[in-house]
């Protein structure tokens, strides 16, 4: 394969995780030391970034700031949602894409995101081929709700794990303070795969905490739910449950929707999250005092609890994605495959974004009991290894000290 | 002062805090090592332990998980909330405990808690010394409130606002990452004193993230609100405002009880918390995205992001409140006395039970900026010692290690 001298650019996309920026590192990292490769633009708010030529000079940036990305929450270059159209329909943004790479002569294109992201990436890869413009993508997974196809895991799911874990560690002894009993329900992001609310069963491994855990790829039963809980309060007055919130009936009505099932005993209909309507469920049917809480933004962004794992292994899929193009791959995701016999091994394995591309990967039915109310041990083994390190994050005055970017663009 | 032999009890009372076990474990160290004291008891939930005779022998732990409690959260001896009655109107409580007291030969009491529990304190010290039992009582200060009269600062507090503040940096960061803006209202705890939501100013020291903050210690307006909120938001499409879940109107109405007064848009009353409350009523102004995070328990027991300087501080008077009894002090509080000019100097001091029993000490208004939207620097120089410092919590596979008790019952 002949040396493609070029730009590169990376874009962030979709919702922000506590190590994307990390991915962005080890890109901007190996690309600025890469002699192929003439400057490295970061994509102000993903795709959007290259449409509106608002590109922003990594090369400009300071050295000390860039090594603090690794350890600083959310997109660092800014993200989006943005939905690119097909181009056999509408190819005004491919159009657009296309002038923009020619114009800072972009032959390096990585896309860092969920599954959205590898559809942007996979459209884009195609038509530049067809239109018959050189130029390498690959695709970066990130996703905290760890549904991306073909890969062993994706980054950023492993950090908000530790967090939930954590949480749910410390929530748990916090709910057993008093003699008087307690219910807590503690509501995790996940909509339509468990992943993340699976994370609590990793609390259990230290010390038995958690009780119940609740995932959408069970229906869920509101008198079983009841039950479980219900029977656990009497038996040891003290329940913890981790829910996610996309649990939904058989139907497929979401719980968090129903809201206006409970009422706050005075007829009102009590509205809120659903960690908020499940626990006045609970209160109802038990009398038992109930808190509610929902881990909210911070499962994604609390970067000072981040796995150290999570970090190395982001920065190890951006690193090589550019080593890939370097070496003339195109079209492909970098995800990892993993061993975890006699100890757990990580290595980059190249998927075909077409693969990867708008496919959701569930939490498998075989790690979730029979009941639908726990997850099984598999899962713990499949999952503990990811939580493993601690991040390096650099504290100042006691508080986390994140990379500050200058932020030039390019002209 | 001639030496008192006997045995000593520590009791753990009102809502837990992430440090609450290192001031127990000041205590309980110190009484282990002392030869005047012949038996360590932990009350198992406050004061309902001594009532209840249920008392744990420290003395049978192990050394090793011991010296785990600074860097487990929660109360790891069990918790109350219990008012104890005026001993002129009811004297029977006083009686139980003095039977208890006797049965065990107990000799030194040190209760741990915020207003309520100095109370508690005090008026066992006043019966005690009435009935001419010879026991030294001291109350240790706890309250992530910091409301306490008298000390410069409370422990459990710096803990809470070094969560607070991390995570208002955390969230700040993740709110940015879209180009389409965004209002985020955090919520804290502080029912009647705005110190843990001023927490929130630290964050501004690294880098300019919270925007608004508001206290319960100024009437809350919602049109004076809105009109700060939308105008920041008009300027630079991004928002953060903290406010402390006890902000309330000039009638004394909590602003979290009108919860009618926002709709979800079907016309249905939005219920929930503060946070979600009033990001609809901002969404419902503005037009902007919102978002509500309630930071819930987790403020209180993040015990993984708990700050040193509080660690040291908490064990630190629990330590001071045994060698004092060992002196012969009783009836007193121990608190601290810092000095902050040329660096941070931290010193116990004693106050008076009867001084500090039932009385708030609530945010300065000269540290809360005319507009009443945010607090001034000096807040900001009188907290910041407080947060310095990173626990030293032990982790296996990833996850808290924390202490582990046998608690086995006296007899």
């Amino acid at each position: 394969m002949s040396k493609l001298e070029g730009a590169c650019i990376i874009g962030q996309s979709g919702g922000p995780t506590s190590v994307i920026n990390s991915s962005a590192y080890g890109v901007i990292r190996t690309a600025l030391d890469a002699p192929e490769i003439t400057n490295v633009y970061g994509a102000a708010h993903g795709i959007k970034g290259v449409l509106n030529d608002q590109l922003l000079c990594m090369d400009e940036e300071d050295r000390a700031e860039l090594d603090r990305l690794p350890y600083t929450p959310s997109s660092a270059l800014g993200s989006c949602r943005y939905k690119i159209a097909d181009p056999d329909q509408d190819d005004t943004d491919y159009r657009r894409i296309l002038e923009i790479f020619k114009k800072y002569d972009v032959r390096y294109f990585c896309y860092n995101g969920g599954n959205d992201s590898m559809d942007t990436c996979n459209k884009i890869s195609k038509y530049m081929k067809k239109v018959g413009y050189d130029c390498r993508v690959m695709g970066i997974p990130k996703t905290i709700d760890n549904d991306l196809f073909g890969t062993d895991h994706c980054p950023g799911y492993a950090s908000a794990a530790k967090y939930i874990a954590t949480s749910v560690m410390e929530v748990a002894r916090d709910a057993q303070v008093y003699d008087t009993g307690m219910v807590t329900v503690i509501e995790c992001m996940g909509r339509h795969a468990g992943w993340l609310t699976a994370a609590a069963a990793l609390a259990n491994a230290e010390e038995p905490c958690c009780d119940f855990i609740y995932l959408p790829e069970v229906d869920f039963d509101m008198d079983k739910f009841l039950a479980d809980v219900s029977a656990r309060y009497a038996e040891k007055k003290n329940c913890i449950v981790v829910v996610s919130e996309g649990v939904h009936y058989a139907d497929g009505r979401f719980v968090s929707e129903a809201k206006t099932a409970a009422t706050d005993g005075f007829g009102h209909a009590q509205l809120g999250g659903l960690a908020a309507l499940l626990a006045n469920i609970v209160k109802e049917k038990t009398g038992a005092k109930v808190r509610g809480i929902e881990l909210s933004l911070l499962q994604r962004c609390a970067a000072h609890c981040a796995s150290g794992t999570d970090i190395a292994e982001s920065y190890l899929s951006g690193k090589t994605a550019v080593e890939q193009m370097l070496l003339g791959t195109t079209d492909k995701m970098v995800g990892f495959a993993c061993d975890r016999t006699n100890g757990y091994r990580c290595e980059p394995k190249l998927f075909a974004l077409t693969d990867v591309a708008n496919y959701e990967k569930k939490f498998p039915r075989e790690w979730i009991n029979a009941e639908g109310n726990n997850v099984l041990a598999p899962f713990v083994d499949y999952a503990m290894p990811l939580i493993q390190g601690e991040t390096k994050l650099e504290k100042v005055d006691g508080l986390p000290r994140f990379a500050r970017l200058k932020k030039v663009f390019a002209k």
